[in-house]
């Protein structure tokens, strides 16, 4: 497995990534040593990858015990986080236990949680399971759950002690999770890393079947991404922001679709509709947009919001959205990150966020949620042709 | 009010002391400033301070919210913190909210971790009304709840911006509950500051009846000896673990007993238990052992285990104590905080901990249990008088 360091102000920590290694990851968690391995993941993960972890684990490492959550953003709160506590102990969890994340953005949250919490912190390795995982999640140290009223609302940061990856197991992946997770690919690239846009285009394939070189590909360059704005922000309360972009939107469409938009897809969409407020706005350009679309659109996630996902609940989403606070607005506005080109964000008051009027993003989101005519042109196609 | 600075390692925050100030306490809150006061606490408290208090921010500082769980031990777990979560989410906190934790140590804690989690942490001020709270809890910057296994086993570090206590709201107090926090001071006197025994030894009063500058006197010297322990280690994970003393035998009492021995006096149980265990090892003199009887009957509490508590469960609760994992111990011992004489604590391996042997901590705890007989001598008054 390739080592790269992750690096957040005073926080460290290794990634290691390769193919085809779940071995290199038992022998790595073995050194690392633990009274106990608590294998945290969803149903689903236990039967592909965590009986087989925890049976070589105790063969060579030590005792480990399979810790299973149900599945979904929904469950991603305080009362399956208690569930976890009291599994985690009655199996004898201790200090010196290590708890090893299994699977994707889900499990990394809430084991992140369960980690940073028994006896006030103990050991967390993340094993990430899907693309959003591994080149999003596992470098952030943000380990939050759901609230009744917003996602993410509830939690704490936590640093991993390490990073194991291996890209085989994307192999197992349902198509729709590999498409969304290229969203915060082309969510790096636009907002962050306009160097990779190039290849990223030429590369992403809308049926989701990317090979394995591509995909370390992708991974490093969103660690050099992440690396660029979390380096001296590792609470992200800064620079770490643009990290945000196409979020605000995104989680009220995650949110209000009780998980049938999957996160990145979500994304996709909120940065759509960002790159349409600023456009709109005057700060942007026409052509702006229709990258937006074109990147989103080559990763195969549907360029709209799906009919049945309630717009008032996206908008009564928008009101809650927990960049509130970071830039103060009046009750007209939402505070969001916005771009005025790839890589360039526009900032306000010391922030990179933006004040955006609330019903323009309304409207937006409104035109999210009408499907384009088969064949027909896109709105902002259209008004690109206008501003040539 | 008269401010104290309490400093450990890199965190330091106002200790601020007076005798009927509720006035200056929202004065206070008022400067430092919140889109919102969340007034989280029992409801007991909340009638008797947290409706007059709220009333009194509304007026001078801004929005004020009265948010209550139940009372207790056993509520204090993740469920409740769910609850509070959701209910201070509805009621709209936001990041520059602050929560203002009225009440005990359970209150304290609890609303301290709600603080820690909310926003991934939000500015907390502690307004202690019992004893243990305004000279033990405020000072540690734990933020625990209980496990089905344990007591505080899920929790992380969290530092309050401010610490406001009026002495008058000990007078509300019910008895017990003052016994109960004195056993905390005798503990510190006993463990840490050995100076203070003379004068507290004269002061204690087994009515629980304390004039205002007596409490006063109790309060700074604890701020005192518990700066001596934590003053270089916040986490109470190397010196400040010294503060665990009487809490092996005494957190198994007070869970055992599903709160019917209050936590200040299960320590006062813990802390004889402990200098038995010492004596009986050779470690400490009979004379110290009857100094804790001495100091620990004088604030009223009870000396034995009361009848109800199952021993069994006593000894189950004693394998998941928290102390696990500081000291690499076998199955035949607990690791325990014992002390040598009054301020002087034995070590083994750069800890405050020694393993002791389980056999000899459950025969002490099996004699706590037995109640002396009225008028009787106890046992180890009988080996004092043979030491002579």
């Amino acid at each position: 497995m390739q080592v790269t360091t992750v690096t957040m102000d005073d926080v460290q920590y290794p990634y290691r990534l390769g193919t085809d290694c779940l071995d290199d990851i038992v022998t790595r968690l073995g050194e690392l040593g633990a009274s106990r391995y608590l294998v945290v993941s969803d149903p689903t993960v236990a039967e592909l990858y965590g009986q087989r972890l925890c049976e070589e684990l105790a063969a060579l490492a030590g005792p480990a015990e399979l810790i299973t959550h149900p599945s979904g953003e929904r469950n991603k709160g305080l009362p399956t986080l208690h569930d976890l506590a009291e599994e985690a102990l009655r199996r004898g969890a201790d200090r010196q236990s290590i708890v090893v994340a299994l699977g994707g953005g889900v499990t990394g949250n809430i084991a992140g949680l369960l980690a940073a919490l028994l006896f006030r912190g103990i050991r967390l390795v993340h094993v990430p399971t899907t693309v959003v995982a591994m080149l999003d999640s596992v470098l952030s140290l943000k380990q939050a759950v759901n609230a009744g009223v917003g996602k993410n609302l509830v939690g704490t940061f936590y640093q991993p002690v390490e990073v194991l990856a291996d890209t085989a197991m994307l192999r197992t992946l349902p198509v729709r999770e590999i498409r969304s997770g290229m969203c915060e690919v082309v969510k790096n690239s636009l907002a962050i890393r306009p160097s990779m846009i190039d290849q990223l285009s030429a590369g992403l394939r809308p049926d989701g079947r990317y090979p394995d070189d591509t995909m370390r590909w992708i991974i490093y360059e969103s660690l050099a991404a992440k690396a660029q704005v979390t380096a001296y922000d590792k609470y992200e309360r800064g620079e770490g922001l643009v990290l945000e972009y196409g979020h605000t939107v995104g989680h009220a469409v995650e949110h209000s679709s009780q998980g049938a938009v999957p996160h990145g897809a979500a994304v996709g969409l909120g940065m759509i509709a960002a790159a349409r407020v600023s456009h709109r706005s005057g700060w942007a350009s026409a052509e702006l947009v229709e990258l937006h679309r074109e990147l989103v659109g080559k990763t195969g996630v549907a360029l709209h919001i799906p009919s049945d996902v309630s717009l008032s609940a996206v908008r009564h989403r928008l009101a809650f959205d927990n960049k509130r606070g970071y830039l103060p607005v009046d009750a007209a506005s939402y505070p969001m990150v916005l771009l005025e080109s790839p890589g360039k964000v526009l900032r306000s008051e010391g922030t990179v966020l933006t004040a955006a009027p609330r019903d323009l993003v309304d409207s937006v989101v409104d035109e999210l949620a009408r499907a384009p005519r088969p064949g027909g042109r896109s709105a902002d196609a259209a008004v690109l042709d206008g501003a040539r």
